[in-house]
């Protein structure tokens, strides 16, 4: 048997809601008294004295609600079970509770104090909209594909899109470092076709490098396309973790706006009864973890997404988060120009609008032209 | 349209199966299809020309076969699109497709140039049993809990558990930095109370801190807790990216046994008709990015799982794989000592036996002692 434990606690709580896929009472209420348990002791709480531990580390059940042929749960954490650090705020909310099936996190609530402990987006809404000038209209962003071209035309292929006016030109996020095309010769060169670009023709478009290197080579790989003057850093918090995209949104020597890919992160919010909702996933998780434009599939695309999911996950982007910056939506996924004006309103103006493969289908330069005149109202009024 | 591309292919490739939630085959085929441009090119194929990327780069079907409700696709890729390395190996392998549901990675296969890019477990199963000098029986391993006790408390549970006889004692994972439990002060007192109990007992425990960490100090953390004369490191591949678990793996100023947990990773393997099989997941992704010892949710646990899941595991952490060494499994959540026996039987002898809070059911050094005795094959020859 332990020891009773006196330990010194605020009483502040942040909070989780899961729906159990229990239909039964008893069997929700047993299912949330362990989850109480495994995000936090991991211990039989039979043999943890009354205490410190037992009265304020185990989660503690708010409320417990039937919702049709479930429950929801919602289930307060100390906040000093987190330290402060990100890795351990997703590990208390949903760590070794993704290992069991049935639950899912579908909201999660932090107090002003823990959310002190992050910064957010470096830029947000406001700081995109600062640094790229663009005070109002949405902004447009494409991607350099496909994968086997080589750097010389990937080059050509970014210099005509900054001609366009596209604001952001990212690679494709499975741009690695391939044969093919090397990480460093293709930064160095789709960042100076940029930026000669933005000079011939009175453009300000910003070339973002997909960081898709090994982990122990992510920050000097960072470093060196800030050297080469690149507009921002792709991220993929889904192959990296969330707090790499953290640190590097954190790194003042970086200065660098954040776009986030969701590469290998669709099975948390299309887990059915498991996983995270996509808000919570794509939106609130997002923020934490600083990135300033978050790419995820939109509706009618490749990804069978429906739009109020799409809702959920820019509802999360832009709530009341402390003095954590709103993010910029970059809703994708075979997106065209037709849609743009439905696109802008759905998603209204603070969003980041995403073509890839479809500016190829045709003269991809006055393909990309119509794409930035939608975004400049052009279209928008014509409709 | 896009210039054709003539690129230096190796004309090797590596494959993937994925299990598509398709009854009919015309359906299942247009997703296999979507799926070998998707993980590629990301770009409508018909506007790629007659070339090389259209021969080498877009992902091709290899075969498709009706099973039950569902289709088999198996879909090969050309090694160059990974580059040598392993963040992009997961993404081409699952990036995007985590995105589209009712697609399950269910195995993969890589040729040997391929799996020369990584080195995988540093020590494996035979290195682990080098360095703990334990030639036959099972080994064992406990984790320090719970969340809340102080460093003080936590190093006496560590001597306690050297002195028992058991040879992994690590840091519950659940263990970050938290106000009440620092962690470089744990690791500093829990590593000195167990070299300290090994000198007093003749014993050879090996103490594992978590590296729940931020993702940006995980270096300096693995580089202290070797420093303070660690047996091994715990890390939380779900958490910081299977990629910062191999980079740590391949570091030759650390030298030190990996741990892995499956924290945050559930959602992948409990996605339905979605995410990645077990077997590929806790098995040939954990020896991929270097982990000695994998630990996972055992069947008859906490969590529900099914004894074939388990035998799927440890199918994988034991397949022949190139150069790449054998894993040893670590089953766990909720383990007693009565078990022993049976999970034995089921694991054989190359197995870490992992017994957690059920340790402290009564004199926790007395219980461990029986682990220990059960690992030496007393309890199994009495069966």
């Amino acid at each position: 048997m332990l020891e009773p434990t006196h330990l010194q606690i605020s009483g502040e709580r942040f909070t989780a809601t899961y729906r159990l896929a229990m239909k039964h009472e008893s069997d929700a209420r047993s299912l949330a008294k362990h989850i109480c348990a495994e995000q936090t002791v991991e211990f039989p709480v039979e043999l943890i004295p009354e205490d410190d531990i037992s009265r304020h580390i185990v989660g503690r059940i708010e409320s417990l609600q039937r919702e049709s042929d479930a429950h929801i749960a919602v289930i307060s954490y100390a906040v000093e079970c987190v330290g402060g650090a990100l890795p351990q705020l997703l590990n208390v909310l949903f760590g070794n509770c993704s290992l069991i099936p049935g639950v899912r996190l579908i909201n999660i609530s932090l107090p002003p104090s823990m959310l002190d402990s992050w910064r957010g987006p470096r830029f947000g809404v406001t700081g995109i909209r600062r640094v790229t000038q663009v005070s109002e209209r949405p902004l447009t962003m494409t991607a350099l594909k496909p994968m086997g071209q080589s750097v010389e035309r990937l080059a050509i292929m970014a210099s005509d899109f900054a001609a366009s006016g596209i604001d952001f030109i990212k690679d494709d996020h499975g741009l690695a470092s391939q044969p093919f095309c090397n990480f460093k010769e293709r930064v160095q060169e789709c960042s100076k076709s940029v930026q000669r670009a933005n000079q011939d023709h009175g453009t300000s478009a910003r070339y973002c490098p997909s960081l898709n290197v090994p982990a122990d080579e992510i920050n000097a790989a960072a470093r060196f396309a800030r050297d080469q003057g690149v507009g921002g850093l792709l991220v993929l918090p889904g192959l990296y973790g969330f707090d790499t995209m953290r640190s590097l949104a954190d790194d003042n020597d970086l200065d660098l706006p954040i776009i986030s890919h969701p590469s290998f992160l669709g099975s948390h919010s299309n887990a059915g009864d498991g996983g995270i909702d996509p808000g919570v996933l794509f939106g609130t998780f997002m923020r934490l973890a600083g990135a300033d434009i978050v790419v995820f599939p939109n509706y009618g695309g490749r990804f069978s997404v429906l739009p109020n999911v799409c809702q959920s996950i820019i509802d999360c982007l832009r709530a009341p988060m402390g003095a954590i910056a709103k993010a910029m939506p970059a809703p994708a996924g075979g997106m065209k120009v037709e849609r743009l004006p439905e696109m802008i309103g759905f998603y209204g103006s603070d969003v980041s609008l995403l073509i890839g493969g479809e500016l190829h289908r045709g003269d991809r330069r006055e393909i990309a032209e119509r794409m930035t005149a939608a975004a400049k109202g052009v279209l928008k009024s014509r409709l």
